[in-house]
């Protein structure tokens, strides 16, 4: 049922996603859908629309998780889940999520074209908040799916002015009568950009994704004493900065220390008082790590926060190190994954197997469904940026391996 | 005529300390009195009732600066003048500026006390805007009268809101007639807080100032690349966080080289964009050097831009490094100070010779007239901070010597 004549089609994908993202469309070219807001409503109101055109039948959860339903030839089986997330960043890119989805609608409208049914159902996904911009909390919509937060606990959830997650899935008309839990599903793919620059540096069509990374993070406070930088001789300092600037460089031999898989990063800093002439007596930071095996981040968790702390200590400052979270190696399913690596065989495009350096809904998803997902290159590895750019070729190469994927999946002998 | 029987009221002073500390007192028994404000011109009208009570005659110039003058004996004589500032920092102490206008009013009360006319007419100052930090630059006042700015300038310098100096000035009616410019003077004494650890910590009641720091100034910019913090692999990192990071602790090094005189700060310092998933990709912060030798200084600027920026360089990021200012070394008036030492030796006080660490309106009248200043220990070192504190002796101590030093210098021999 998968073959080389069965073509999505590039153009029509594009022209989608460019529609889509004239929906919260910057002036930088980029796009603000923040989730919930009248802004995401619209994007997912020509969402909607798109998939009525196709006769699929939508059903939206409690969390307001969209899924757009094709039924297949056997009613018994269980469904091959696709998609990903139509919210961005505030100043986000048109691709980062809206390709996932935007594909997999090209996915559902090549099989109309070609008057195909597949064995099993299928089900589009528009996951609720994937950015976690505005309430705080990523991959909100497909954590209370997946089981991981309560609903209870993201309704509460609120934004800068103190709207609340419930409030807004009202203001949107997005709460929807299913109940927002894992139901039973045959698999999920999900496509997205790498928002790496791995693929592009190596000249790769595709990437294979084998799983996601274990990582931990952390919020550090390191606490020292302000003082006059001119009068307090270098006896009597206490400076944080100074501190701090220790536990950054330990950071970041800790990830080299780990080669190319490595990933460590102080990403916010803030000083205190921050005044060119007063001695920093407090600095706040973050740190996390990130590696594809869990032993590599359990060593680390167990090793770097007394390392960090005898740093500071000799400074005569003091660290308070507080473990956020810790988050499992996630590996996906090596009969998905394998779909896709044979999709990219079959169709003659380089790629390579790659480990997904960012969460992503399929992350929490594959604690319950079969997972894989597919990346495409991304110009410069840039994200989460209004200057996110993909080719309208590289869409399209990875929207057919999504293609080849899900109907290969849905068609399985059981 | 400067004898031991002649003493200023230690209780006096301490009252009338506590009772200007009362205008624009904080919940957290410090003082908010920015320059040029309502609450400014409240403390100045409390210090012109003073004055005018004792029969002194009060002088504003163009700036605001407000000189209070007793006449002497010989009216060929040039004035003594002393004083410091009246405005304060934001979350300031009651001590640091008022201390020495205070203690000035003292001694000029106990020389109305004691029917005591000295030979040469005595000036009892307050410098406008000492601290700069509502319009940008700190020793404002003393800057225009020393020649330092233009008047123009200064004029020109414009709050958060957009209003100039100039028109505060207006709006409080503090414009005066007299042009703000150097005139004749035989010497200046400024009593002020140490706003350092030193005097404290060694149990000394009295600092005899010899002069202030040379300093150097720079701004500096690190710019490297924003990037995932989860995709982006070690190798492909421009961390400017990192990059920065070994510039602090240079600086801190540079510092420690040059002994318990070498002052080294990295003081203000932003993350941009400051994410906890994006790896840095630029930070923005100052630097500054301080040592009594002009040597020092100069032999740091020289090598530190250029060390600085190869750090840099070797992380993959760039260094743009600007020198703001450079401030020469200003000892103070060897004769003046020699009165002040004295007057510690008659008085039995425990004294050390002590550079100041930082800037004070006698630092720049020091250009112009002979210059002397008088420390007194305050609390852990601390200043500008509301929980900045001396004791009433001390305050005594330092303004017994500021008068005998006063009194001594208006009486010598010509």
């Amino acid at each position: 049922m998968s073959g080389t004549n069965q073509r999505i089609d590039g153009k029509r994908l594009w022209d989608s996603l460019m529609a889509m993202a004239e929906i919260g469309a910057t002036p930088k070219g980029g796009v603000k859908r923040l989730t919930l807001t009248d802004v995401d409503k619209a994007g997912r109101q020509r969402f909607t629309a798109w998939c009525e055109a196709l006769g699929l039948t939508m059903r939206v959860d409690a969390m307001g998780n969209m899924f757009a339903r094709r039924e297949g030839r056997d009613p018994t089986r269980l469904p091959v889940l696709f998609g990903s997330h139509l919210d961005s960043q505030p100043t986000g890119g048109k691709f980062d999520g809206a390709l996932g989805v935007i594909a997999g609608l090209e996915v559902m409208r090549t099989l109309a074209d070609l008057n195909v049914v597949t064995e099993a159902p299928l089900e589009l996904v528009n996951w609720t908040d994937e950015e976690g911009s505005r309430f705080g909390h990523s991959l909100m919509g497909s954590g209370v799916w997946a089981g991981i937060y309560t609903q209870d606990k993201a309704y509460g959830l609120k934004d800068v002015d103190g709207v609340t997650v419930s409030d807004a899935l009202d203001a949107i008309g997005y709460k929807g009568a299913h109940p927002a839990k894992p139901f039973p599903a045959d698999a999920y793919f999900e496509l997205h950009i790498e928002q790496g620059p791995i693929l592009e540096r190596e000249a790769k069509q595709v990437g294979i994704v084998t799983g996601a990374q274990a990582q931990v993070w952390y919020d550090a406070v390191v606490t020292g004493r302000d003082s006059h930088a001119g009068t307090t001789p270098p006896s009597l300092r206490r400076d944080a900065l100074v501190a701090a600037a220790r536990v950054i460089t330990l950071v970041d031999n800790l990830m080299r220390a780990r080669g190319e898989d490595g990933r460590g990063t102080v990403g916010f800093l803030q000083v205190l008082p921050a005044s060119r002439n007063v001695v920093p007596g407090e600095v706040r930071f973050s740190v996390e790590f990130r590696h594809p095996l869990d032993a590599e981040i359990d060593g680390l968790a167990a090793t770097f926060p007394a390392e960090a702390a005898r740093l500071v200590a000799e400074t005569g400052c003091r660290l308070d190190l507080t473990e956020l979270f810790r988050i499992p190696a996630q590996p996906f399913d090596p009969a998905c994954v394998d779909l896709v690596r044979q999709a990219t065989q079959r169709l003659g495009l380089s790629a390579r197997e790659i480990i997904s350096g960012a969460g992503h809904d399929a992350v929490y998803v594959a604690r319950n469904v079969p997972t894989a997902m597919i990346f495409t290159p991304c110009k410069d590895g840039l994200s989460h940026n209004e200057a996110e750019s993909i080719l309208p070729e590289e869409a399209e190469a990875g929207c057919q391996v999504l293609f080849e994927a899900v109907v290969a999946r849905a068609n399985r002998t059981a």
